[in-house]
């Protein structure tokens, strides 16, 4: 069938982008934040999308909304195709939603193709992605997956409520979260916007992603004493912040260094440096540092954290100070994508004449936790000087639609080409 | 005359230094900021001690507490002893108020000497040596010493009351601040205590300040991208913080290698690093480091902030950043103390059996103005631990007492041995 029959509106889906944009803290765009009254005000709105395109509509119990066509051998099991319409404070248009507009757009499309498929197509639009208030992201990925564990839903918001009564507020149901675990789908696929530069730098359609990043965080706080920055000698001194401000010199080199091997992604940061008293005449006392450090491979993450411990007790030793036990606040592992899923995508895309990239997630993703039931890929387009989660976000509706063709075009491939035995797919 | 003679009262030193610790915010103690009614309620106290003490009381234009007893030969001038009462926020009992209850006592003890001095004798207690919250310090030195420029009287706390107003408030004339600047002063001694561990780590009595340190605060910011911490490899980032911290291990390693070359007084520190916008997974797009240099001699200072500012442009340019115009936000030169009056601190320390050691002072102190007027020297008592501007501030009375006794001594030797031919000065 050539791609013209399959064509996504670019107009249609830009349209969409648009219309959850205006749903917004008007102080604050683009700010709707899960479990928020603007959150679900969008998700009324694409129900009403959903319904309109033909799907059978519901919220499952861990919160996600689901759009449901049918399909012609329901016993195949469910393609499913999603992101996120949540965003942080202050954030973008497209970060998760073009992903959910995408979604839409396919059931669009196929149905003005008079196209009914195989398989039952599922859109979800999955639960707080972002960072929620709560101090949990993905929880709809999770509770999809099973990883939303009984005692994350004792968390709570600053005004004390629980995730749990939270998740009933936007019609879940924290006691019958194994309903939502799902065992029936048999490939999903997420498009985001890259929020990196690579893909525009290199004037690139599309990244086809290799495996999403486990991310570390890691905690260091020095003490030292809070002297007078005039009387105190030099060699006398206990100065935190000498030992804070050498131990980010080590994690850029030491980063660097991992990073230019080039088998693996790899990038640490650190986000975060507070010192203390601060003041200009006094010796700093104390400085906390938290760094950042995501990998492809686990490996390099544990590689990097032992020389980082080494490093930064030497550091502390030369700026005669103490330096905290090293604490790891998180620690998430990495996610690799389908390789056949992948394989899919990106001949669907050579089909349609886009360039391709593999590249890696540095960025977490609802497909992270996906990937731990179901073949996962993920499609990124390239979006203007890689800002993200801020309102200068922008990706361009020609580039959102161009990985809306490959998402729909590997759609309706995967419909064919999955394994049809339930039983395949272990000797695959 | 033998030193019995002469001997301060330990204990009568003790209770005042008590009696003004008791004068304070009691919910931060020990705050007494100048221009505060609490401080006016010490200087009220003050001014009654010094009254009961014989002395002639008066505040003069630049808000200066003096205490005067007539010399037997007015016409040789003024002998002048003193310090301050204000302190900084949460400070110590001792930084500033042992000098002034030194020069309460040194009259007492005179008096029951029954000695009457050639030269007339002020106890002087400076308005607002700590920066106030006008945002200047040594308020009262600089005017006796001519260095309050008119622009000054215009700076405003944050509620907007003018300095101009605040020293009227507290007893000053801002319109005949001529009247304040004094040319018949002819030496003015200083105890303070020593705000640093270098008496107390060597066990020794007295310091007798060689010099006080020029103090320059610069500033430096440095701005790149808030990038996203996952999805922006290491070898495309604008990390400023990168570029802070390196600049920070700049300052320690330039500052060691200046302090070890050993012939002045050299300390460089980093007491402020903000950074922004301080997320775990975001990189750092802006970072502001604030450099305070203290310097016995100020080619020193020339030199550190020429290396500076090269190795600061090349942390810049290594992490791909912009750096600000090296800012200098404050510079205040050295003061050398009188080496005759020196000399005289160290005979009489000596001979009342002290051990003494010449040591830079790398505090500002009112000192620095008055010597621009008059030969002048300080004297240090240890104080425990270094600690300073702080309820922890700790200084015992037996070592207050012993450099009071010093200055006592001094201030009689110098009544002999000032030169008292008003022309002789010059040929000094």
């Amino acid at each position: 069938m050539p791609p013209q029959n399959l064509a996504v509106d670019t107009n249609r889906l830009w349209v969409d982008v648009m219309a959850l944009a205006k749903i917004t803290d008007s102080q604050h765009p683009y700010t709707r934040r899960s479990f928020s009254p603007l959150f679900l005000e969008g998700r009324r709105w694409l129900a009403q999308q959903f319904a309109d395109a033909g799907l059978t509509v519901r919220v499952d119990a861990a919160g996600n909304l689901i759009g449901r066509a049918p399909g012609r051998l329901p016993s195949l099991g469910v393609i499913a195709v999603g992101s996120h319409s949540d965003t942080v404070p202050s954030g973008g248009r497209f970060d998760g939603i073009a992903g959910v507009v995408t979604g839409l757009e396919i059931i669009r499309a196929l149905r003005d193709a008079n196209i009914r498929l195989d398989h039952t197509i599922e859109i979800i639009d999955f639960l707080a992605e972002e960072p929620s208030e709560y101090g949990l992201s993905c929880i709809g990925s999770r509770g999809m997956s099973g990883a939303l564990e009984p005692q994350m839903l004792n968390m709570t918001n600053s005004e004390g409520e629980a995730l749990r009564d939270a998740l009933r507020r936007v019609g879940g149901d924290p006691d019958r979260l194994n309903e939502a675990r799902r065992r029936d789908i048999k490939a999903f696929i997420e498009l985001h916007i890259e929020q990196g530069v690579v893909l525009e730098a290199r004037s690139l359609d599309i990244g086809i992603v290799t495996a999403i990043v486990g991310i570390r965080r890691i905690e260091l706080v020095f003490v030292g004493a809070a002297d007078h920055a005039g009387t105190t000698p030099m060699a006398l001194r206990h100065d935190a912040l000498v030992a804070g401000a050498n131990t980010v010199a080590s994690v850029r080199r030491i980063a660097e260094q991992i990073a230019a091997e080039g088998q693996d992604y790899f990038v640490a940061t650190v986000g975060i440096l507070a010192m203390e008293p601060g003041a200009a005449n006094v010796v700093p006392s104390k400085c906390k540092i938290v760094i950042d450090a995501r990998a492809t491979n686990h490996a390099l993450t544990e590689r990097f954290t032992r020389i980082i411990e080494l490093e930064s007790a030497q550091h502390a030793a030369d700026a005669r100070v103490s330096r905290s036990p090293l604490t790891i606040l998180s620690d998430g592992p990495p996610a690799g994508c389908d390789p056949t899923l992948r394989a899919v995508l990106y001949e669907d895309a050579r089909k349609l004449g886009l360039s391709t990239l593999d590249i890696a997630s540095g960025a977490g993703h609802d497909t992270a936790f996906m990937s731990r039931i179901c073949p996962s890929g993920m499609v990124l387009v390239p979006c203007r000087h890689g800002k993200s989660h801020s309102p200068e976000e922008w990706a361009d509706g020609d580039a959102i639609a161009a990985g809306a063709a490959v998402v729909l075009q590997s759609v309706k491939t995967l419909d064919q080409s999955l394994p049809r035995n339930s039983d395949a797919r272990g000797g695959q």
